[in-house]
């Protein structure tokens, strides 16, 4: 993990220093007088991540030479978000690892750490009203109320193994790849006066980039979820099978399965006392095919990504925006 | 109850027609495609509630003469904020009533009310940034921070029969005054031109009205959480002893008892199976003397910010505002 996480840095930096300040830009926006927030969200700093959405926010930028001096403040808003989102999906998942340190929500109860993402979401807002330009408060809301509105489709959808791919990536694009898009379309549009508009090529161009990116990296998640191991993987597996979401590999498995399959499919995911159901499911079915599936498709989007990033004058941080996609795919990790 | 609707909406008379067009703003601002989202926010939609904050809005800008054409929709965005952490309490509280309508938690499961609640809060932020003026999206994003941050504190004060008046109060006001502090600043500040600067003494003396009736307001919803019956309510009762809150009545016989009375109320608060602890709390504790101390402190807080209306113009929305004093003091009702 370590490893990863010097990989990563190495990786990173082009943007080396606005990572720096962006960290300390977090930082400064979840402090807080009351002593039982600034104990939890000292927490939460110390739940360091990948800081992926950051670090795209902060590339783009640079890679697009659009950076300002706001940028490392706009990338700690997007993780914040990310932080936040984060925060309440360990109350969803009730997941019990997260990057090896314990959770926010074993650490406290559930009541807290609802308030404590409460918490981040409104300090991510309120620091995207001190920004020059509106445009990161107007693109955030919206990218969030889209995260939102996915996960409850989600939540909606599960248990439907007869939703389909198209279903699936819609579900997924919103709950994933919006702030990946997000983060993308604000490193290459925020210059503080709002001069690059909606139509603005380059901006649209990059929110295309995030969102194949951001989905593609769903597709991998969700390839982990049901055959990683934890110790790898460094958080909570299994989680989705336990909670009736039914990813892309497996709706691939299933769509092309016998009704004896299906049923010994739908019987894993639902039958009461079952035991480690991720690991059931692999023991009885082959899965392979679907892995296969949903590892081609996500290479599919990444290269889609990778396009649009061709088309950006040759940068150390170009260099590394291509190296993301080869990340994403868990390729020469 | 629905004599208090009624009662409600005479009150309400002066700004009638902006509330209606509140309730279209929210109606419009909750909107989604998403068929799950739809379904949830419809459920939410009909919570209709006494939406005292978004009327706060209206007529304090009415009584100052400052309103706008864009009252109604700021009005929304308060009164969004306020339906979002009400879902979120739901959660929190494992209330199950509130209103006498099936709350979100009780139909839906924990996960998505959660979800429900970030995505009203991102549609309320949302549509401040499409307002005229910052000074929305800026007051709101550090009342919520507040309002948070006061909940996160009094989590962490539960069981604590010594944190005092003083102590009590400052989370009150963090967790209730301050929505209603900044839904009357609003009221009076806005102007879609930030004319009104923070140094514009209606603009603070209408923050302190909104705080000082906001923490009234909280003061005899805890006094009424202790000793009041659900049928007279319309919510769940005795859910503070149940989660350990101290309120301000309790806090004051504490203080003024002797060390055996002391420890049988710490007993009825954390023993072990105590079946409805508010109702054995009344039977063993003569907790008047702390009731009427509190609800005299609620009226002192209204007497106050009842002096800070008589300096606006006689209007029939200053006539409002006064009545809403009574109204939260449970007198003349």
């Amino acid at each position: 993990m370590s490893e990863i996480r010097a990989k990563i840095d190495s990786l990173l930096q082009p943007v080396a220093a606005d990572m720096d300040l962006m960290r300390g830009a977090l930082k400064q926006a979840i402090r807080d007088d009351s002593p039982a927030v600034a104990d939890m969200v000292g927490h939460v700093g110390s739940f360091h991540g990948k800081q992926l959405r950051a670090a795209l926010v902060l590339l783009v930028g640079r890679a697009s030479g659009r950076d300002t001096g706001e940028h490392p403040r706009l990338a700690a808003i997007v993780e914040l978000i990310h932080l936040a989102t984060l925060v309440h999906d360990d109350v969803l998942d009730g997941a019990e690892k997260r990057r090896r340190v314990a959770c926010v929500n074993s650490r406290w109860d559930n009541q807290t750490a609802i308030l404590l993402g409460d918490f981040l979401y409104s300090r991510a807002f309120g620091l995207s009203t001190e920004l020059a330009s509106r445009l990161p408060s107007r693109l955030l809301a919206k990218t969030t109320s889209r995260l939102c509105a996915g996960e409850i489709e989600q939540a909606a959808q599960r248990y439907n193994f007869e939703q389909g791919q198209v279903g699936y990536e819609r579900i997924a694009a919103a709950k994933t790849g919006s702030l990946y898009s997000a983060a993308c379309e604000l490193g290459a549009r925020y210059d503080g006066q709002d001069r690059y508009g909606e139509d603005d090529e380059l901006g649209r161009s990059m929110a295309s980039f995030g969102e194949e990116l951001g989905l593609a990296f769903q597709i991998i998640d969700d390839c982990l979820d049901v055959v990683g191991e934890e110790e790898v993987v460094g958080k909570s597996v299994g989680t989705d099978v336990e909670d009736g979401k039914v990813t892309l590999p497996v709706l691939h498995v299933y769509a092309a399965s016998d009704e004896a399959t299906r049923a010994r499919i739908r019987d894993i995911y639902t039958e009461p006392g079952v035991e480690g159901r991720a690991r059931v499911l692999r023991e009885a079915i082959d899965l392979e095919p679907g892995l296969t599936f949903a590892r081609q498709r996500a290479e599919e989007l990444v290269d889609r990504a990778m396009a649009r990033v061709e088309v950006l004058p040759d940068s150390p941080a170009r260099t590394t925006l291509e190296a993301i996609g080869d990340f994403v795919l868990g390729r020469n990790w």
